[in-house]
């Protein structure tokens, strides 16, 4: 008998019917005589909604609070999907996240986890029961509830799975896998058998929404390996494993795009050491998750520093970063929120030189103007117009022979 | 520096605005030097959206999961308040039932209050901040989440008064104090200025939805005074206090109406010892709260036995009383769910014979129909068909001289 954890997004479970279509997919497990975890999201636009609740109440909203706030979008999922699973005659209990002991640190709204205790988990499972888990909680070391961020359910499903050695850990979404593009932006985005984890990772941190990245983080360092896939059908969907890439694997495994982040720029900074960490540290004290930095080669003793941040992160950094420039003496800041990243992501890459070249190239083609580049071995990111984004990444998904399938096996030809 | 404790209902924190002005309330009794102590009911419809979301997904409700699911409107609004608080340069924090360890029985949905521990908020106190608490829910002995039943906000009120030895626990609400009649049925209805625990028992226990009967109930025994008043006027509401009626306070206090109630009749059941309790213990055992029973005289060896219930509870009782019928050998079942019932409420009726009688009278005057008949010390109710109750209820405040305020002063002088 294995132990399946099985986890549930938010729009698998945006209404009655698919929550209900959702426990017919756990009741079949169950039946197939496996144990079952199931850990569910808020419905739908539930955390958001909720979020909106909180901006109309109040203009400064206490992380504490909203963790008491937003912690009920995932409790009532999991008591209705407990009740589907009932009416299916399957014995089954809801628990949030403090119940199962989820234990946190004690930063609201994106705590990390500390310790998985699962002791309620396990002895509901010795009784036979289908144990469903409220997500993306905890409870704290001072004993409040906490929030582990936006799509921390996942996270909440890779913890329980190693927590409880799970045979395996299924995460449903609205998609049937992971693509080698986003379908809406790219039509012709392919579903991938299989990624591995550093690859996952890089796409994650691209702006990939599939797996948030602090789980696909989780699932690596604790080794469990994921099946991302649809829970509105019974194929396979996307394995996401430590697996290295083999010789027959493209060099190029994905484009990602992501238009949440802004550009922020700081003008006119005296060029002298210290600045960057004067700038930085704050942002990083108040959480600001700051993405790529460019710093430009300073000419007459000033320079301009721009980094790109989430939008959502903007109310908090604005304040920071218009202090800070004060503080060390630069001319102005600017914010741009037209802009986009597109990034290239393969674990082909690192053995394969001249990609970046080919990228910059085949950007150049289409008359895509980069504001900003960044790279790690495995991924190369560019910042470009938002304007310029799906004909950005069209053309980068045919280039890199994505469409077909085929994948990318060296530079590209010389065009005209 | 008096402790106030302050219950917001569910009309009163129906949408952000409201929840805005409710927090102004609280701000304003804080800058008077009293510390604070909020409880709050879910948002308007929040409950009963949440009833109907179940409804859909489920057909049978497991009580565990009914709480889960249904304890997450109290907090919301709870986190709201406090976010709102924090607005307006109050110290406040939000707390769920289990935090602030109210303890209660394991019937779920139904849950009693075995103690109320007060740790968290005592020491919250003693830093100067506001205290909000959402109501309605505790934890179990086996540390389970649980409800108390549907108005059970005001119960927390005064649990929560007493375990703090509160000066005043006030229960605001969308009407300004205790009324003589339901202002909607009945337009010349007057507040009441004061009225005692029994009188305000009889009136809950009659159907005035103003106060729970259980809260009522506990606020009596545990002598903690209320005040039920608005929070969008500072106009004084009603006190419900232990004080003894006066000489000056009229006979009669005010008329009750109730239309959430359905009548159920047994028919032709065998007239022997024990059928009574073969039929009342089970619907106990499911916590079903029969109100009246009325049961006939016998002629032909059998009996018919009448009784009220509220509505919601049709479903779990139909089943119930279906199986017993047939295992006493009665004849069949009926159910009338177009019944209301009217009743008179008065501490002064003890002293005052004949107030029954002129009730019939009045009743027999406007041609409506008694179809049961119940009585306490200081209560008179009966049952009508729902389409006569308007017009039963207003000729009993004009009868009983409740429309101009002075009280009934005796028998009501003969008619044609």
């Amino acid at each position: 008998m294995a132990l399946i954890v099985q986890k549930y997004g938010g729009t698998s479970v945006a209404d009655p019917d698919r929550i209900r279509a959702c426990a017919d997919n756990v009741a079949i497990t169950k039946r197939h005589g496996n144990d079952v975890v199931v850990v569910v999201s808020a419905m739908g636009k539930a955390t958001d909604n909720l979020i909106s609740l909180a901006d109309s109440v109040s203009d400064n909203q206490p992380g504490r609070e909203m963790d008491m706030l937003l912690t009920t979008g995932e409790r009532v999922t999991a008591a209705l999907m407990t009740m589907a699973l009932h009416d299916r005659g399957v014995d089954a209990i809801s628990f949030t996240g403090s119940q199962v002991g989820i234990i946190t640190d004690t930063e609201h709204r994106k705590a990390k986890i500390i310790e998985v205790k699962g002791d309620r988990v396990r002895k509901a499972l010795g009784e036979g029961k289908v144990c469903v888990i409220a997500g993306f909680q905890g409870v704290s070391t001072a004993k409040e509830i906490t929030t582990m961020g936006r799509g921390a359910s996942d996270l909440t499903a890779s913890a329980m799975a190693k927590a409880l050695d799970a045979a395996a850990c299924e995460i449903y979404t609205d998609v049937t896998g992971v693509f080698s593009a986003d379908p809406r932006i790219i039509p012709q985005a392919r579903k991938l058998q299989r990624i591995n984890f550093d690859e996952m990772l890089e796409m994650a941190g691209a702006g990939s929404k599939v797996l948030a990245l602090r789980s696909v983080e989780f699932a690596r360092n604790h080794n469990v390996s994921l099946h991302v896939r649809s829970a509105f059908t019974w194929e396979s969907g996307t394995w996401v494993t430590t697996e290295e890439p083999s010789m027959e694997d493209p060099i190029i495994r994905g484009v990602v795009t992501d238009t949440t982040e802004a550009k922020v720029t700081v003008l006119g900074v005296p060029d002298r050491p210290g600045i960057s960490a004067a700038l930085f540290e704050p942002l990083a004290g108040a959480s600001v998750n700051v993405d790529m930095i460019v710093q430009n080669t300073s000419t007459d003793g000033t320079t301009d520093i721009s980094f790109t941040m989430p939008m959502s992160d903007m109310k908090v950094a604005e304040d920071i970063v218009a202090r800070v420039a004060e503080e060390i003496g630069a001319k102005g800041v600017t914010h741009d929120n037209d802009i986009a990243k597109v990034s290239l992501v393969g674990a082909g890459m690192k053995s394969s030189p001249g990609i970046a070249a080919s990228m910059f190239r085949t950007l150049a083609d289409e008359d895509v103007n980069i504001e900003m580049i960044s790279t790690s071995t495995i991924r190369i990111s560019v910042v470009v117009a938002s304007a310029d984004l799906e004909r950005a990444a069209r053309a980068l998904h045919t280039a890199f022979g994505l469409d077909s399938g085929e994948g990318y096996a060296g530079p590209l030809p010389e065009r005209r």
